[in-house]
C-alpha cells in the first residue's frame, strides 16, 4: 500500500537498468488531486545534490503534482550538468502528465560524484508513468528507492475519515544520515500547504530527525508530504500532526533496524535536561561516540564512555550529578559507579541508555546503532 | 632515553600488579633541578578524571618536582574517594622525595569508573622511587604508561646547549582522543614557567592537538613540560618552541601509526581557508567522518564523502568552488568530479587528503586513521 494507501495517488517502480543487479531503480508517485498541497524538509548539508536544489525550489510553491525518485546515483557534486539532468527528468515527468515541471519534485540516492545515465533514466521514467497504479504501485515504488536497504520500508495510518501512507529508504535521517534518507508521505486529507509544512516539521523533528546512525549527513536527504484532498476531509491539525508523527516514528524504527551492519537498535534517552535542545545535543553526542557504539556491540555496559561523551557538550549539568542507566540498571550515580554493571543484560537487540542530566524537566530520545565490523566492511567497498 | 635524555631528570617504570598481564604499570619522573619550572595542558572534557583535577591545581603553581603515572585504571568517574586516591598517591611520592605534594602531578589511564587498587599502587610508587635512574629509567617509564599501545613512544631533540626528551602513550590527542593521551616532556634548559606554558600551548596546538583518531575525547588527557634548568642555558623562546613542536610532531606521528586497529595514517590537509580556525574545523570534521574512514580503509578514493563532510561545517566556502585531492590526484574540482579517480593509489599506509576551500590563504593539517574491523574488535571488548 505505502504511498497509495490514501485515495488520489498512483505510483510505480520499475527497473531502468541503473542498478547493476537489474533491480527496480526508478519510482514515480503522482497526486491525482483535487488538491496538490505539499510540504518538504531537506538536508541541512551545504553541499546539496542537484535534486535537492531543484526540489527545494519546487516546494516553495507549496504544490506537488508528482515526485520522481531514482536509486543507483545521488546526482550530487555533478556541477551544472548534473542540475540539467535533474531538470530534464522533471520536464519528462511533466510532459508525460501534461503538466508543469514546476510541480514535479526529484529525489536521487546512491553514489556521490557521478552523472546519472540519462539514456537509461528517461526511458525508465516513461515506463514508470505507463505503469502507474493504486494496486501494486506503492510497494513497487518503495522497492525501487532501496540502495543498501535490505527491505522496503512502508507504513500507513487510518485517521478520522482520511489516511496517511508512506515509504522510506536509507538508514539515517534528514541530517545527519548513514546513507541518504528519502521519504514520501501521502494523505487524502485536505489541508493547505502551510498546515502540511507545520505538521511535517513537527512530526519529523521528533522522529526521523533524531535517527543518527553514524553522524554522517547526506547531500540528498528529503522528506515530502503530499495531500490529494480526495476525501474532502479537513482534519484537526493537532490530530493530523500526531498521526503523521506516529507514522514517521514507524518508518524511523524500520530504518533503524535495517541500518547498515547494525546488530543493536539503541535508544539514547536523555532526561532531566535544562532544555529540549540540551537533551538533543547530549543524545546526539552520545549516539555518535564510536567507542560507546563498539562497547554496545560487544555487549559491554561501559558507562564511562557515556560520561566522557556527555562531558564534551555544553549542556547544563554538573559532572558529579550525572546518572546513567543501561537497560534499566543505574550503573552510574552522581557521576560515579552505581549499581552492579553485571546486572545489565545487553543480549537483546534493543538497548536503552538513559542519561539523567539532573538539571531540569526536559527530555529527548535519539536513536542510533552499534558500530560493527559489518558496517566497516559494507562501507569500505561502497563505490568500488 | 626519553624523559631522561635531558640532564637533571631521573625516572622509573615498575610493575605494581595493576595490569593483569604483569607488565609495568607505574611510572615516576623526578626533576632534580635546580629549576622546577613546569607547564601543562589538559583535556577540555568537562568530565575530568581525579588526576586531571589534581594536576590542574598543581600546575597553577608553575612548578613540578615529580609526576607519577599509572596505567590500568583512569581513576575517572570515581567520586570523592577517587580524588582521595589521587591525593594519597601524590602524598606518597612527596614523602618518598621529602618534598611537597603540591608539586607532584598525577596522571592515570585505563578504564573509566573503577577505583584504583591502592594496596598495589602505593607499593608500586615506592618501588619506582627506589629504582629512579637516568639510564634505563626513561624507557621503563615510557613502557609503564602503555595501555593498548603496542610500542613505547619516546623522542628527544638536541637544542643549542640544551636537550628535550619526551614520552607519550595513547592514540589520540588532548581533546578529543581515542584512548587517553598522556605525554611528559622534559628539558634541561632554564626557562620560567610562563615561557614554558606559551611554548607548550603553541607546540601542542599544531601537533598533538590535531591528532583525532576517532573523535572521542578522553577524561584524562595530559601533556606536561618540566624544565630542570640543569644546563643553565636559557634558549631563545622561539627556537625552543620550534624544537618542542618538532618533538611533539614526532610523538604525534608515533601515536598516529600505533592507533588502535588502524591500517592507514591519514593527513587531512586543508588549504585555501579563510582562517586557520576554519581549516581546523574542516580538517577535524572530515577526520571524524566514519563513512570516509571506511572508504580509505577499503582503498576507495570516495571524494564525495569528503564533500558531504565539508558541507556540514560553517566554514567559509562555496560548494561549487571546492577542490579535493587524494594522494595528489585532484579527483574533485569546483565541487564536481575532476581527474580520473582510478589514478589514485591508496595502497601505501600514508594517505593525504587535500581539501582546498578556495576561500583564503590559511591552512591546517589534522591527522586521523581509517576505521577498521580491528578497531571495532579492540573496542568491543575493552572492559570485559
Amino acid at each position: 500500500m505505502s504511498v497509495t494507501a490514501p485515495q488520489g495517488f498512483r505510483a510505480a517502480g520499475v527497473s531502468a537498468g541503473l542498478k547493476q543487479n537489474g533491480g527496480r531503480d526508478v519510482a514515480l508517485v503522482v497526486n491525482e488531486g483535487p488538491s496538490r498541497a505539499a510540504a518538504g524538509v531537506f538536508t541541512r548539508n551545504r553541499v546539496k545534490a542537484a535534486p535537492v536544489l531543484w526540489s527545494e525550489q519546487v516546494l516553495k510553491g507549496g504544490r506537488l503534482r508528482a515526485v520522481v525518485l531514482n536509486s543507483a546515483g545521488a546526482n550530487a557534486c555533478t556541477g551544472p550538468d548534473g542540475f540539467a539532468d535533474t531538470h530534464a527528468t522533471a520536464e519528462r515527468v511533466a510532459a508525460l502528465l501534461a503538466d508543469s515541471p514546476g510541480e514535479v519534485a526529484v529525489c536521487s540516492t546512491g553514489l556521490i560524484g557521478t552523472r546519472l545515465d540519462m539514456d537509461r533514466l528517461l526511458p525508465g521514467v516513461e515506463a514508470a508513468a505507463a505503469e502507474l497504479s493504486r494496486g501494486d504501485g506503492g510497494l513497487a515504488a518503495a522497492d525501487a528507492i532501496r540502495t543498501t536497504d535490505t527491505v522496503a520500508k512502508i507504513a500507513f495510518r487510518q485517521g478520522d475519515g482520511y489516511m496517511l501512507g508512506g515509504m522510506a529508504k536509507g538508514a539515517g535521517m534528514l541530517a545527519p544520515s548513514l546513507a541518504t534518507m528519502l521519504c514520501v508521505v501521502t494523505t487524502d486529507a485536505d489541508l493547505p500547504a502551510e498546515a502540511l509544512d507545520r505538521a511535517l516539521r513537527a512530526a519529523t523533528g521528533a522522529t526521523l530527525e533524531r535517527l543518527d546512525a553514524d553522524g554522517c549527513m547526506s547531500t540528498n536527504d528529503t522528506v515530502l508530504l503530499m495531500a490529494s484532498g480526495a476525501t474532502g476531509v479537513t482534519p484537526d491539525e493537532a490530530a493530523f500532526t500526531e498521526l503523521l508523527a506516529d507514522l514517521c516514528a514507524d518508518l524511523t524504527r524500520q530504518l533503524l533496524v535495517d541500518a547498515e551492519g547494525a546488530s543493536k537498535a539503541i535508544a539514547i534517552e536523555v532526561v532531566g535536561a535544562a532544555s529540549e535542545a540540551d537533551a538533543v545535543t547530549v543524545g546526539r553526542t552520545v549516539a555518535r561516540n564510536n567507542l560507546l557504539k563498539c562497547a554496545i556491540h560487544g555487549e559491554d555496559p561501559n558507562w564511562g564512555r557515556v560520561l566522557s561523551a556527555v562531558g564534551t557538550t555544553d549542556a547544563v549539568f554538573e559532572p558529579d550529578e550525572l546518572n546513567v542507566a543501561i537497560n534499566g540498571i543505574w550503573v552510574c550515580r552522581n557521576g560515579s559507579f552505581g549499581d552492579d554493571r553485571d546486572k545489565v543484560d545487553l543480549r537483546p537487540r534493543d538497548v536503552t541508555i538513559t542519561v539523567d542530566l539532573a538539571a531540569g524537566p526536559h527530555s529527548a530520545t535519539v536513536w542510533t546503532t552499534d558500530l560493527t565490523a559489518d558496517y566497516v566492511h559494507e562501507n569500505s567497498a561502497y563505490s568500488s
